[in-house]
């Protein structure tokens, strides 16, 4: 097979890049190694930047999700029983955190790339990659019947997540990896029953972190601090529910509403970044580049924001044979990379509880949680990166000596 | 002895309490353990926030501040060969950040005590607090000469710093200390120079903090981060030199003026909180109820603004037997002292290198001097917590549901 660009992984990076090119004309194929409905129900995150709004929306995708997405204006944080709003909308001029979940953006993604009779090969097994820093590079894989396929083009797309062949076909040298383990996880559920609130809810609580979030109006996306070494067999509905009730308590009356469990999942938390995303005619998207801790509500809009850059750098080269932007690549991203790495490790450090913190580190978190929602200047801070930082930015210090 | 208020140290917080108190017609005794002469020559702090500026002004003490202070309108911040600064002035609607030594502050606090004949007496020892949860507490000691005396007071006010005997006289039962010792210390010099920079200078790098001060047109104060374990002999003057150089270096060219090193010292780096800062009829201020790392300029501060908020409280008081503000001291400095506490860890924790930092920890630390000094909502929160947060504040949030 031949094409323009090859992209590995179906996930948001993938489909949103093959969407944008083929709005440009450039021609790709997606290969992805799991099926059709397995990505379209895998439940991840949840919340959108404005700019992944945006971003949908002015290509045509956005529909499904103006309709069914739920719009808030700020987030709660909940802590020694307090109960504080950070006006987002406000303090960032009008921006909105948006709730619209991420199989459902694929699910719009998938709907439209089959609208444009774009390639995509789904079950596919046994990916390599070669002939990477050559102008013709390539990608084999086993197709879903077993038999040996090939794809020659112009660049590679790695969007394969963060086990991610495409990233390990970066030779070791030159690649540096940088990497924090939290000591605790995320145990998810979606619980049937109405919004406890009506907007988002992050609690810190002495006896752990706990997240109130929406899906519909009908159910709801709640998640609670676990430890690592948790199983999910370890936390039966009720005992779920309690720690819930518990962390979520404020000093006045506030009743959460409990309903029937219908899927429960722990997740680890982990920050990831490889530098370079780039390698040869390789270049890498989203989570085979970068993870960030679920707190900061940034993993799949990072993806997003890789591939408009990604794209645009990909039309340059083949508007006018300008390579100047797709060799920044790696550089481009990265700068707005740590930008959100360091957003997510802070949000995940201020609200959980680490076994090792003395009681020190405690109060230290309690006057950060005082500081951000009683100091203008910190809440905007705050909501500017939550909202979403500006695509592309060169540096551009406040002052310079 | 009898009088209304009996003081313990003759640092900056008790000599201005004296000194505030004397004002509103309030008689008062300090005794100190240490020599006139030491007090007066002890090398220490060197930044005053704008409240304390205006508060040495108001009470008549700011005379040879306004001649020989120095006043800055900004920092610099240089991190990875980068000069950034940080325009305080225009980001706090026009405060300044003002360097004038603490030792002089106290020559000035104790002229003003001479004058008004106030009772101070040195090189005092043997010092007991007794009756404190009585109407009439009483502190004995043994006079310069070695006779016992005794103090008998309405209210006594510990100033005493950190190895505070009056700390010590709160039951343990009621006290909670909160304490962390960071893993490196500081090293400081006075160096015969000019000044080689218009403002202070904090460099963060890979080999470790620097931090340029100054004193006088003449003379510079420089810091070196060090490990704890160092003693002053491990640093003959010319690895001084080499490491400010290496540390303060930009992509630029600057140059360090070097001088002769006239005093140098290491200072352990330790945030500590008593809570309660009272019990009965006593009262903790400044460095006997909290310490704060030097890096965010804090000390001298919060030891003013407690003196301030006590003697405002024992006005109350005398004037009209009001005891609620008395009563509330602990709580209402506290939201203060942990404000500060939270800022000069925050500082601490950004500029200094930590031994068992791995790569990730380092490139989050260059993030968050990218942000502080690229974002301006986080520059403003920054630049506010510098040069000092309002003297008392009941809890403000934003937005509360």
């Amino acid at each position: 097979m031949r094409t323009q660009i090859g992209i590995i992984g179906a996930g948001p990076a993938g489909l949103m890049l093959a969407h944008l090119l083929q709005r440009k004309g450039i021609e790709s194929v997606i290969i992805e190694s799991r099926s059709r409905m397995e990505i379209e129900r895998t439940i991840r995150a949840g919340v959108l930047e404005q700019m992944t709004v945006d971003l949908l929306n002015e290509t045509g995708v956005g529909e499904r999700m103006m309709k069914k997405g739920i719009f808030h204006e700020g987030i709660e944080i909940r802590y020694n029983g307090k109960r504080r709003r950070i006006d987002m909308h406000h303090l960032t001029g009008g921006k909105y955190v948006t709730i619209y979940p991420q199989h459902e953006v694929i699910k719009d993604l998938i709907a439209a790339r089959i609208n444009a009779g774009g390639k995509m090969f789904f079950n596919v097994s046994d990916v390599c990659l070669s002939g990477l820093d050559t102008a013709k590079p390539n990608i084999s894989y086993l197709n879903e019947s077993g038999e040996k396929e090939e794809i020659i083009c112009d660049y590679i797309a790695g969007c394969d997540g963060f086990h991610s062949p495409s990233r390990q076909s970066i030779p070791a040298e030159i690649r540096k990896e940088y990497q924090k383990i939290y000591p605790y996880s995320w145990l998810g559920i979606l619980a049937e029953a109405p919004p406890s609130a009506p907007e988002l809810v992050y609690a810190h609580h002495e006896d752990g972190f706990a997240l109130h979030s929406t899906r519909t109006p009908e159910i709801q996306r709640l998640y609670l601090q676990v430890n690592p070494e948790d199983s999910i067999d370890d936390w039966p509905d009720e005992r779920i529910w309690e720690k819930l009730r518990l962390r979520l308590s404020t000093e006045d009356e506030w009743t959460l509403i409990e309903g029937p469990v219908i899927q429960k999942n722990i997740v680890p938390m982990r920050s990831f970044i490889c530098d370079p995303m780039q390698y040869g005619r390789l270049f890498l998207a989203g989570d085979s580049a970068h993870i960030v801790p679920p707190t900061g509500a940034k993993g799949l809009n990072l993806a997003m924001a890789d591939v408009q850059i990604l794209a645009g750098a990909l039309f340059d080269y083949y508007a006018s044979g300008e390579t100047g932007r797709l060799e920044r690549y790696s550089e481009i991203c990265l700068r707005r990379v740590w930008k959100a790495e360091r957003f997510s490790w802070y949000m995940t450090s201020l609200l959980h509880r680490h076994r090792d913190y003395t009681p020190f580190d405690y109060q230290i978190q309690l006057a950060e949680l005082d500081h951000v929602t009683t100091s203008k200047a910190a809440a905007q801070s705050l909501s500017e990166n939550y909202v979403g930082l500006p695509l592309e930015f060169e540096e551009q210090p406040l002052s310079v000596i």
